[in-house]
């Protein structure tokens, strides 16, 4: 099963695909799709559409997780970043992915153990999660980050669900 | 020429297509495309967005102008605004309409005088201007405040006062 990881940003959007085989995460690819700052913002936001639709159409992933957002910044910027999350809500979603949702700090805490880890912090247990994965980017990394953070709490839910059922059964 | 004006909202998102002919703006639909509280998020932007692409399809407005957001809400409105706003913003961009944005006050200034208009006023202008149109929500009425704007702002010629001279003399 194959999951990708987004980690949205206007100007630009960190993706990255895992597969998950059985307990073992392995790396297959990850990206940053930009948009052109001199473009309006409707322009801008086609571009990361058919970015993410690019992405999705070449590694058909079977679901997708979005990093949520800490809105405690300015509301310009908050604006900003809403619009471009907005789009990558959307886009997986719309082709039937099931889309989840983790606040930074619980990626942080799922991928490096501690929710105010730093972002090098991120990049290298990432780098040692997903062996032979290059991770050029920080906002790939994020990404990559985001799905590993996916493949271990849609598991857990999967095994609540599953003893549910056993016990249901009983 | 068509017009689409959209007001976007996560819960609401209210729209009004006008027909430009020289001088005069004429009303086509409008309506309000909602989305279900009780969906997750991505569902919901699913829903917004195949709502305005069933409106474009239906009445093929050669232009969008969409209201521009102001940001001096907490942070989880604006946040959840600007979601929603992405997706006003991408649709018409991706069937490709040139899209306009406008603030409030400015579209509140264009088509009622004043940039601090009341709702109702908003309402009874738009209901003025476009004879027929029975503007049943405040999110609609906005939507064809939007359009009638940007018949204005996109023309040298000053097509509100004209329509309101056509209106007094009838």
């Amino acid at each position: 099963m194959r999951l990708i990881g987004i980690d949205p940003g206007l100007g630009a959007t960190g993706w990255g695909v895992i597969e998950m085989d059985g307990n073992r995460l392995s790396h297959i690819a990850d990206g940053v799709i930009t948009s052109d700052a001199k473009l309006a913002l409707p322009q801008r936001l086609v571009q990361l559409a058919e970015g993410l639709e690019a992405v999705i159409a070449a590694h058909r992933p079977a679901e997708a997780a979005v990093e949520e957002t800490f809105v405690n910044r300015n509301a310009v910027s908050t604006l900003r970043l809403g619009q471009a999350r907005g789009i990558a809500l959307l886009i997986p979603a719309r082709v039937g992915l099931p889309v989840a949702e983790y606040l930074p700090n619980l990626v942080k805490k799922t991928v490096v153990g501690s929710g105010h880890a730093a972002k090098e912090q991120v990049q290298m247990m990432v780098r040692r999660l997903l062996p032979g994965a290059l991770v050029r980017t920080a906002d790939a990394a994020d990404a990559l980050a985001v799905a590993i953070c996916h493949a271990h709490h849609r598991q857990t839910a999967n095994r609540i669900r599953t003893a549910l059922a056993v016990e249901a059964a009983q």
